[in-house]
């Protein structure tokens, strides 16, 4: 197999895919037959119920773990930020990476709060990504590269990796890959992002529709040459990760829609590509209720988020822990000497 | 006022009622101008801030403070059990209660997974309820004992309360009491509770319709009385436990349908009793849906889970705990030298 850190072609990327794990019946029998028999109604602990099963399924291991979460926010800037598509100007990218380090953003606090270690990448930040309306917003080998930089971030060792982003103009290449790849209109996967409204919405609108019109029809049906085409450096390094993460059999947790966009693109290669991923939250940005159906993703959590960095991510790992928690610890009918059902009177 | 030790009738705890603490709302205004220059765009950690302000605002202290977070289950029996309108045996409460004490419950997993402190307590399990459908479920001094006993797991130094129960039949003697307070048909707050269908749930549903005939008028408008009549030991101790936590400022976090409607028959005596009460998740208990729609509740969490003894409720502490660290440990834009939102191009 590529070392990830050698990619330097997309063609490379694609070999890797070749020969992805699938799920492990076996670990997700035990654990299915292990969950009747814990001290609740059948099916009381609901999604804490299906998602302790799906840890082992994509951990391949039985009980699942989870000691080491990791948080991985991949910050890139983007060409289409100089057309005024975002509420703030392109250096708060920076500015944010700075403010990650010193532990002073939201993902630092909630890292924090639910004990995961938090890494932050820098993909390139002095420069930019082209303007997807003009020309493909990546080389094949800066993707490449983009890609093989995000694999990294799946260390031996972590139990589950949280994927987010920080990139102003960023939910501009998500809205634009999610129509190039879904379909529908423009309006439809454009949204406020940090907050544009009015005239600012109808033009990033606009520039969204031009970018799939220049760049769609060469590209559809191929979901790594639409992320190079539209995405980011920090998309394409998302969808680096998740497919490390595949390979090395680690759960994902994605944030928001950008991220849930840089992942989606994956499925036109493999529309089993993203069953070791659950989406952490339902962002207020409203393409991403249309996204999420369009992948049959279900999003844990519901608390108008709409930051990325990876918070809503990060915040979910809770939800995860809970569900490992309870399916490990919990005694049995039988060890704890309760009554089973009784029968109807 | 009344010390809820000595709490020997309902008469009592009205006295408790006539000076309810309201918001603090030079808290929420200072929790409101932090929240707002915080590094993220304006609204963008959604719920989160706004749960930081309702914590304020109900603790009346700003920075808001999660550091004990405690987690109450209370448990009782219900005479009205015997009709078979549970899927498990009585005795089932009695078994939980041990396993609660041994720690292989779910909410014992649930607790130590968020770091909060559990206490169990059990209102003379020996002796259920009488059943409610031949006479009021307690006598005054028994129902007020009971209430007296859920305030005394509001003890000094907590900072939110988790509220939850355990106790064979008692999501009939929940349905009952939301029939009385809010009207309908009994089919639509009757639900499977821990698992029942077809004959048994019809059965269930016609208890409720009955219990509800029998005391609905007599005890129409009073929520003690209605909470006497039709509720249990555990409801009234949780009844209680929300208005000791109002007299000290301590939030309160609803577990699933039983425990909200517990509470919600406190609206009936004061509409704005439960402000300082969020619902922690929604229930598949169906009726739950409705019982939020009716008190105006938006569950924090919606994760198919259905089991009582306050496990939904104390997963919601880590939601509860992320909002605190957020507004309380982010850096301003001030601080951490990020631009401000841009002028429109």
């Amino acid at each position: 197999m590529t070392s990830p850190e050698t990619a330097t072609s997309l063609v490379e990327i694609r070999l890797m895919l070749a020969d992805l794990p699938g799920p492990d019946l076996a670990a997700r029998t035990q654990a299915v037959t292990r969950e009747a028999s814990l001290t609740k109604p059948p099916g009381a602990l609901g999604r804490l119920e299906i998602l302790a099963e799906w840890m082992a399924t994509w951990q391949g291991r039985h009980p699942p773990r989870l000691r080491r979460p990791r948080v991985a926010v991949f910050a890139g800037n983007h060409g289409v930020a100089a057309r005024g598509v975002s509420a703030y100007p392109a250096e708060v990218t920076q500015q944010m990476v700075k403010n990650f380090i010193a532990g002073g953003a939201a993902v630092n606090q909630l890292c924090r709060s639910v004990d995961a270690d938090l890494r932050v990448y820098e993909l390139s930040l002095e420069t930019p990504t082209i303007d997807f309306t003009t020309a493909p917003a990546m080389s094949d080998e800066e993707c490449a590269r983009a890609m093989a930089y995000g694999m990294m971030a799946v260390e031996p060792g972590i139990d589950v990796i949280a994927l987010g982003e920080m990139g102003i103009a960023n939910t501009t290449s998500g809205a634009a890959l999610c129509l190039a790849l879904f379909g529908g209109s423009a309006a439809e996967w454009t949204g406020p992002g940090t907050g544009v409204v009015g005239d600012q919405l109808a033009r990033k609108r606009d520039i969204v529709a031009a970018g799939v019109a220049r760049h769609g029809a060469e590209a559809a049906g191929d979901g790594l040459e639409l992320l190079r085409r539209l995405g980011g450096f920090e998309l394409a390094a998302i969808a680096g990760a998740v497919i490390a993460a595949r390979l090395a059999r680690v759960p994902v947790l994605l944030d928001g829609f950008t991220a849930t966009a840089a992942a989606a693109a994956l499925t036109r290669l493999d529309s089993r590509l993203l069953d070791h991923c659950e989406v952490a939250h339902l962002s207020a940005e409203p393409a991403h209720a249309r996204l999420c159906r369009a992948l049959g993703k279900r999003p844990l959590l519901d608390l108008d988020m709409r930051l990325g960095e990876a918070s809503g991510a990060a915040l979910a790992i809770a939800i995860l822990r809970a569900a490992v928690e309870c399916h490990t610890g919990m005694a049995s009918f039988a060890s704890a000497g309760v009554s089973g059902r009784a029968a109807p009177v």
